[in-house]
C-alpha cells in the first residue's frame, strides 16, 4: 500500500511504545475491551449524533503498515524488532460492535465496543477517536439545525472554513444530520451527495454591470439558477435577476441574500418579486448562519438556508469529546480511579426503551452476561437494541460503507430523532434528552 | 494523477459553475487580482499567525483533473464541454504573492495576493481558503498558549480531538507557533517535527498492579520515560514511578498528572519528588488545557504542557475567518457595496512599520502602483515588506516546503512575534496589536 494511502500512522506515538512493551512484558496478547464513548454530552447538546463508522471502515480498510512507514519508524529507533515485525504484519483481526451511523447518542452511550487483543485495539484508540469526535460534532450541529429549519431544506456550504479532507468529511457528516446538499465537490464524487452552487460575489465585480454578469450566468445555468443580489444594491439586485431570467425565457430559479439583516431583508425581497409576479422565485440565505440564526428565521419568508462556518465546525462545539476506555481485560473488569475522570469497568450492552407513547424514555446500558444473553433480556424489557456488528474477526461490514450507507444513515437519524421526547428537541441548554441508566444484568432480569 | 491524491475537487461546486458560465461569456481570461485576508480578527486575538502557506503549495502541485474526475464531472451534465476541455488541462500558471510563514497578520493583511485570468484565480479559492483558514486559526491559538507558557515547552497531543487528516495539518501549525513537539506520527513523519508519547491508562490497567505496569514501561523506554500517575492514587503512583526507574538504574525522567487541579497535584508531586530526592523528575500536565490554562500554571512547579482538544481547534477560533475577494479586474479597482461586508478595491502591497524603539507600530497597505514601486516607497518609509513571491507564472517556490520549512516558519514566528509591541501579547480581548492603515501610494510618498 502507497504510505499516502495507508492510515495507519494517522496515530498517537503512544499507542506505539504501549505496544511495543506490552509485546515485551507478554502483556500485548491479553483479551480486552475497549469502549467508545462520552462522559457526558457538551452544554447545549441534548442528543449526540452518531457519524463517522463508514469512515472508519474505509479507514480501517487501509490500516496496514507500508515499507516506507516501518523503515521511518525503524530509523526512529525507539521499537524493538519484534515491535517493527508485528507492526509490518499488522491487521486488525478483533470484533467490532457500533451504534448505527445516524443514531441519537447519550453520555455513556457505547458509540464503539472494540475486542481483541490489548496490541491491536491500542493501535486502532486515535484513528477511531479523530474520526468520531469530529463526524459526530458536525451531525450533533446539523441536526439542531435541521431541527431548527423546521423543513425548509440546509445546505452545506463550509467547505472553506475547515481543513480541505475535513470538509469532505464534514459535508457526509451534515447530510446524516439532515441536511439535503453540500457545495463540496470531492464529498459530492466520494459519498453520492448532491452537489449544489451557482456564483460569488467575484462573478458579479468581473463584468462591467450587473445585468451583464447576470445574463452571463442565466445564459449557462438557465432561468431557473439562483442568482446572488446583494453586489451592490439588493432592490436594484433582484429587479436585475427577474428581468435578466425574463430574457431568457423563464422565471428566476431563487435569489441568494448573504448578507446584513436577512430576516429584514428576505421580508422585503419577497415583498418585491410578489410585486414583480415571480411568486415563484425563491429566496435563499447564507450569512453566518447557525441553528439559532435559522431559528430567528423561521417566521421569514425563506426558502432554503446555506450554512457555512457553523456547521463545519460543529456549532460551537468542534469536538464531539468522546474517549476510548479499557473496560475489561481478560474478561475482568477494570476502571481508571483518578478524580474527576471516573470510568464505569465492564463491557456495556446498549438498548432503549420506550414510554407507553412510544417516545423514548431511558439509555439502558447492562453490565454483565454475554452479548446473547445480554440482548435477550434487553428484548425482554422492551428495549430496542442499539449495538451491531460491525466488525467481525476482522471482517468489515460492506454494507455500513458503500454506495447508499449515508443516504441510510440518514433516514435512520430521522427515525432515531423523531423516537425522542420533546425535551431533546430543544435547542436551549439543558438535561440530555433522556436519562442513562447502568444496570448489572441481574437487576434488569428481576 | 489519481483521483484520490488529486486536489482539484476540493472545491466548492460554483467555483466550477462560474468558470463555464465566464467561459461561455468571454470573461474567464480577463487578468484579475484576488486578495485573501480576514475582515478582522476574531474577539480574543490580537494577532493572527500565518500558517499554511508551504501546504498550499503542496497542494497546487496536486491540483490537476484526472480523468475519473473530467469523467465524473461529465455525468454530472452541468458544465459546458468546452469547460471541461478546460479543466481537464488545467494547470495554475499565474503568480501568488504571499506573506512569509509564521508571519504575525492583522485586519486586513493580504496573507495571498493571487493574480491571473479570473477562471485559474477562481478554481483556487476554496482550497487555498480551506488550507489556511484551518492552519492560520491553529497557529494562532498554539502561539497564545506559547506566550502563556513563558518559555515551558508546549505539546501537541491533538490528534484524537480532530479530523485524522486535519490533526497532521495542525501539528504543523502547532509548531509554527510555538509548540517544541507533537504525538501524531503521520505529521512527524511527513514534516519531520519531533514526536512524543509513552503511555496511556489502559496501559496502567492491562497489568495487575501500577508496579508491574510500570516496570513493564521502563523495562522498553528507559528510567528516563514519563510515567502516568494518575490512574489510581497519586502520591502512591509517584512512589512506585520513583521505585520503578531506580529498580532499573537511573532516575525517572518525568511523570504526567492528566486529571483533577492540577495546580495544587504538582505542587504536592514535587514536593514528594524532591522528598524522594528525585530533584531531576519533570513534572507534565495535560488535561484540558488552554492558554488561560497554561497561565494559571505559571507559577506551579511545572515543567511541560501537553495540549489536546484546545491547540487543534484554535481555542474557541475554529476558523480564522479568512475571505477570497476580487479586488481588481484588468487593472482597475473594483469592490463589494453589500453592508456589513465592504472590500476596499485595488491590489494592497503591505509593509510593517515600526517605532523609534523598534517595536511594530502598524500594517501599511499601500495601493496603486507596480509591485516594484509600490516595494520602493515602502523601503523609503521604512517598513518591513511582508509579501514574497511564492508562485511565479506557475511555478511554485520549493524552499517554503520542501525539508526545513516548518523550522523556518517556526523561526520567523518568533522574530515577528518578537517585534510586536506588548499589548498585542495580552491573552484579554482587546484591539488588534498594531492598527491596520490602508494609504495610496501618493499619500505615502508624501
Amino acid at each position: 500500500m502507497a504510505a499516502s494511502l495507508s492510515t495507519a500512522l494517522l496515530t498517537d506515538k503512544y499507542e506505539l511504545t504501549m505496544v511495543d512493551a506490552a509485546l515485551a512484558s507478554g502483556a500485548a496478547e491479553r483479551r480486552v475491551t475497549f469502549e467508545l464513548f462520552g462522559r457526558k454530552l457538551p452544554p447545549t447538546r441534548r442528543f449526540g449524533v452518531v457519524a463517522g463508522t463508514g469512515r472508519i471502515l474505509e479507514a480501517l480498510e487501509r490500516f496496514e503498515f507500508s515499507d516506507d512507514q516501518i523503515a521511518w519508524l525503524e530509523a526512529q529507533d525507539y521499537l524493538a524488532p519484534a515491535t517493527l515485525e508485528y507492526l509490518r504484519n499488522f491487521r486488525f483481526s478483533g470484533d467490532i460492535y457500533g451504534y448505527a451511523e445516524g443514531e441519537c447518542y447519550f453520555p455513556g452511550s457505547p458509540l464503539l465496543t472494540v475486542e481483541g487483543t490489548f496490541a491491536e485495539c491500542t493501535l486502532l484508540e486515535t484513528l477511531l477517536l479523530s474520526v468520531l469526535n469530529f463526524d459526530c460534532a458536525v451531525a450533533s450541529a446539523a441536526s439542531r439545525m435541521t431541527i431548527a429549519a423546521h423543513g425548509r431544506p440546509c445546505i452545506d456550504m463550509g467547505a472553506r472554513r475547515t481543513h480541505e479532507r475535513a470538509a469532505v468529511s464534514a459535508a457526509r457528516a451534515a447530510v446524516i444530520g439532515g441536511f439535503v446538499s453540500t457545495s463540496d465537490l470531492e464529498a459530492g464524487k466520494r459519498y453520492d451527495l448532491e452537489t449544489v452552487g451557482t456564483s460569488a460575489h467575484s462573478f458579479t465585480l468581473l463584468y462591467e454591470s450587473e445585468p451583464e454578469a447576470f445574463a452571463a450566468q442565466v445564459a449557462r445555468l438557465g432561468p431557473s439558477t439562483t442568482l446572488l443580489v446583494d453586489t451592490y444594491d439588493i432592490a436594484k439586485g433582484v429587479e436585475n435577476a427577474v428581468a435578466a431570467a425574463r430574457a431568457a425565457g423563464g422565471e428566476l430559479g431563487a435569489v441568494r441574500l448573504d448578507s446584513g439583516d436577512l430576516v429584514a431583508h428576505a421580508f422585503k425581497v419577497r415583498g418585491q418579486l410578489d410585486s414583480l409576479g415571480a411568486h415563484t422565485t425563491r429566496i435563499t440565505v447564507t450569512s453566518d448562519l447557525d441553528e439559532y440564526a435559522i431559528a430567528a428565521l423561521g417566521a421569514a419568508p425563506v426558502d432554503s438556508y446555506g450554512v457555512g462556518t457553523r456547521v463545519v465546525t460543529g456549532s460551537g462545539v468542534p469536538t464531539a469529546a468522546l474517549v476510548y476506555k479499557l473496560v475489561e481485560r481478560e474478561g475482568v473488569p477494570v476502571a481508571k480511579e483518578s478524580e474527576s475522570k471516573q470510568t464505569i469497568g465492564g463491557r456495556k450492552v446498549a438498548g432503549r426503551l420506550f414510554d407507553d407513547e412510544g417516545y423514548a424514555s431511558e439509555e439502558l446500558l447492562v453490565t454483565g452476561g454475554t452479548w446473547e444473553e445480554t440482548q435477550s433480556v434487553l428484548k425482554d424489557a422492551g428495549a430496542r437494541p442499539l449495538q451491531h456488528k460491525i466488525v467481525d474477526g476482522g471482517m468489515l461490514d460492506p454494507n455500513l460503507w458503500g454506495p447508499g450507507a449515508v443516504e441510510e444513515a440518514a433516514a435512520h437519524h430521522r427515525r432515531s430523532r423523531n423516537e425522542l421526547p420533546y425535551p431533546a428537541w430543544r435547542l436551549s441548554e439543558g438535561e440530555p434528552g433522556i436519562p442513562t441508566r447502568v444496570s448489572a444484568i441481574e437487576d434488569v432480569r428481576s
